[in-house]
């Protein structure tokens, strides 16, 4: 294990972290927010601190291999999280290290799960705070670190594998720092025409960077205690086709922009969009009858069923509606769609719609090889044969997510709260939504839980966005072994 | 698709069918309830005609592939419970024909769920046949058959592997037919020292055969309106080693009587009782100091925690406690206990447990690979490799079984029922065990679902049975086209 070059890349991480305070910086003096300008200060202060210590001599031998990359990629997240919770404290928005750190987390691993029972009296430097972590994390802090830190050699393929969303990594282009560089670039691009058209559907520059920090990186924290109801249907729309256009593949915008329409459309961008259309038809239906003996129009039972879908299936987290008022098969609908998630090497989280389509290939071909046992066929996926190991990989993470998901129920259980609101904060951490049903749905938050099972769901959270493996392998022995 | 041997096989289900009755039929004499002794008879006569019609003539090609075995033996199960379910109607204990259907798969799945909301007053006799369903069902109807019927060749195995519980089929001994007498004889000898042991303890005869069969069936419909709550402690005690024992592989008490004791204790075995004891100890931790405070003592705690968790991983379903109303932590783990289920090879339902360590082990291969990527090794149980196809389709079992049960998920939902019902109904028919949590919790039953529903459940409880593929295989084009 090359702890030195682990050490150096986390002192890296914390110089970043402190150039990161910036924006809530600005935000603090923009609204004479003088305390809470302090607080970040401190922390800034703190991280230069610490990081310069660690990136005084850089390491002789820059070599790195898988286990360092996860072990790398994982510890980073922590110490992310750890360092990111300081302002929340110091600046006296909570009194509980727990809670700051479970809402960094949150914040970081786009979940959007919020301990505060009340967000409007909160400083706006914090609520950007909150919003920009979302940004950050959405496509992954070492992958934007790598497209400026000269740690050179292939060996950043390691870190973008263990960061990157999906069963596989495809690069862009040969460099992993260009691919990073290029996925940036459309990253930020979206995110300011987000900003733009938000801005000029007529809403105020601090909603419109909030709201686009937390769509871009399908995060979620509500920055107004109803989260997204007041605002106007227009903004609602927008904001929906934004949280979709972020669950997409990143490289699919690349491949537009090569000019590849085919290509970008491919097989799982096909099956994202149909899911989409299914679940919001389905649920539309469901509720219009509602909607209408309410006074309300179809188009309203269209917006709010559309709005819903987007947010759980890009594992956003806002909510114009409640819900966990509806009726049982939307809410099925819904509680499917969170664990289905977005597309891989989008910013979204969930299973992934490439993964499920694996899964699903892999059974039919179990079916095809029952009823001819002699013709066993590679899975296929756009005309082209699926790697074998990516199948195997496939199936160890279904296994994983399973093991992961009942430790976590068994664990918070013991707060002995409802089986729903076990099942879905649990689901809610884990695929990085944000609100669940029952006592964590759109118009409840997780403060009510025990100090335990918050750390707990901060663990869920961290593993869910690295995609379990990760943190898995922090806690096996073989990854402290020598050699 | 040899479809002659097809009919010939399903003609010989029918005329053992017919035999079957005359259990119930004994029971209605004895009791003197003539009209139900006429509707069993009516049937019987049915089932014999129809079955005489088709084996009148051998099929001069008796060949089959794993194919035509998986189709003999999901369309016998459903042939055997649709003619199983006539004399709930002859009979008049019920006026609906998915009802009966339901109650008769819930017996031969050894599922137990029942529609009846009174069971105390139907005639003695169906109260034996559907016990008698659950014993049939629990080692398999056409393990069963093939001990008698003179099919010939080695091709009984595609049979016995489509019905068999577990990922894998080890034959006792070399021939098919051989193993399967075996087995048989292992079931009848337990079986009837468990009755030996219920009349000992003071059981009426009645009692005592019901009890015996829907024990050693692991099916559990009750035949007092309080399922197991008025039965001694003796009683419950009983019946709980009673569960346990028969959750455990058969194969185990065959090297039990070859004296190979260290094969007999294998790793499924030291699993299946670390894991029911862990749930025992937790659940009475959990649940005992509400037991002291309404006046009984903590051994009640132990009998009722020891019961419920016997009765839910064994997939029997009997209850002496209504479980709905213990704390989210006890649920928790009865739920998960549900999906783990018995060992394979018994006749038990759920996962099984060897496939959840082959599943495990996948895993923590999985994460050494990717700690060392050059260090592939394989999956070993009990020092000896698992075949990588049995891996695979544990993987491939893994992908159906959620997918099945999201499907099933969705259907029931349109009923607009609450999620903990929906979720732990299919959890309940899918694993083969009964009763589920709220509205199908163990002092509910499922008279109140939609006969669509209903239907959905029945598909479940077979596919659940028969471990999936057998039953989806029936709906793969590849399966009936010619070759």
């Amino acid at each position: 294990m090359n702890y030195r070059m682990i050490k150096y890349t986390l002192g890296w991480l914390l110089m970043f972290e402190a150039a990161f305070f910036l924006i809530p910086m600005i935000t603090a003096v923009c609204y004479g927010e003088w305390m809470t300008l302090l607080a970040f200060a401190i922390t800034g202060i703190i991280c230069l601190g610490i990081g310069w210590l660690c990136v005084r001599k850089k390491p002789e031998d820059t070599t790195i291999y898988a286990r360092e990359g996860f072990v790398i990629v994982s510890l980073c997240w922590i110490i992310l999280s750890v360092f990111g919770a300081l302002p929340f404290i110091f600046s006296g928005s909570t009194t509980s290290f727990i809670d700051a750190l479970f809402e960094t987390t949150a914040g970081f691993t786009t979940t959007g799960s919020s301990i505060f029972t009340e967000v409007e009296s909160l400083p706006k430097a914090i609520l950007m705070w909150r919003s920009f972590t979302h940004w950050i994390g959405g496509m992954g802090v070492l992958v934007f670190i790598m497209a400026f830190l000269p740690l050179g050699g292939g060996q950043n393929m390691h870190i973008m594998r263990a960061e990157s969303p999906g069963p596989e990594v495809s690069k862009l282009v040969p460099r992993v720092k260009h691919t990073a560089v290029i996925l940036y670039s459309i990253y930020l691009s979206l995110t300011v025409i987000m900003l733009i058209v938000l801005l000029v559907s007529g809403m105020s520059l601090f909603d419109a960077i909030n709201t686009a920090f937390a769509t871009a990186g399908t995060g979620g924290f509500g920055f107004r205690n109803d989260s997204f109801a007041s605002f106007s249907a227009l903004q609602q729309v927008i904001v929906t086709v934004g949280m979709l256009v972020f669950s997409i593949n990143f490289n699919s915008y690349y491949l537009i922009l090569k000019l590849k329409f085919r290509d970008a459309i491919n097989s799982e961008v096909r099956a994202f969009v149909l899911i989409v259309a299914t679940a919001i038809g389905i649920i539309t239906l469901n509720i219009y009858q509602t909607y209408l003996a309410e006074g309300k129009a179809v188009t309203d039972a269209l917006r709010d069923a559309a709005f819903s879908v987007a947010s759980l299936i890009s594992t956003t987290g806002f909510s114009t509606a409640d819900f966990d008022l509806w009726p049982g098969l939307s809410k099925t609908i819904l509680v499917l769609v969170m664990f289905i998630g977005a597309c891989a090497g989008s910013t979204g989280g969930g299973m992934k719609v490439s993964r499920l389509i694996i899964a699903f290939k892999g059974f039919v071909r179990e079916i095809n090889t029952l009823i001819h046992p002699r013709q066993v066929k590679q899975i296929t996926i756009d005309k082209r044969p699926v790697d074998r190991e990516v199948v195997r990989s496939v199936n160890a993470y279904l296994a994983c997510y399973i093991l992961v998901f009942v430790g976590a129920l068994m664990l918070i259980s013991l707060d002995n709260k409802d089986l729903v609101t076990n099942f879905t904060a649990v689901t809610a951490t884990i695929n990085n939504i944000g609100p669940g049903l029952a006592a964590v749905g759109p118009t409840a938050n997780f403060a009510h839980f025990s100090g335990f099972s918050k750390l707990v769901m901060t663990f869920t959270m961290i593993a869910g966005r690295l995609e379990l493996f990760p943190m898995l392998i922090l806690f096996s022995p073989n990854t402290w072994k020598k050699g």
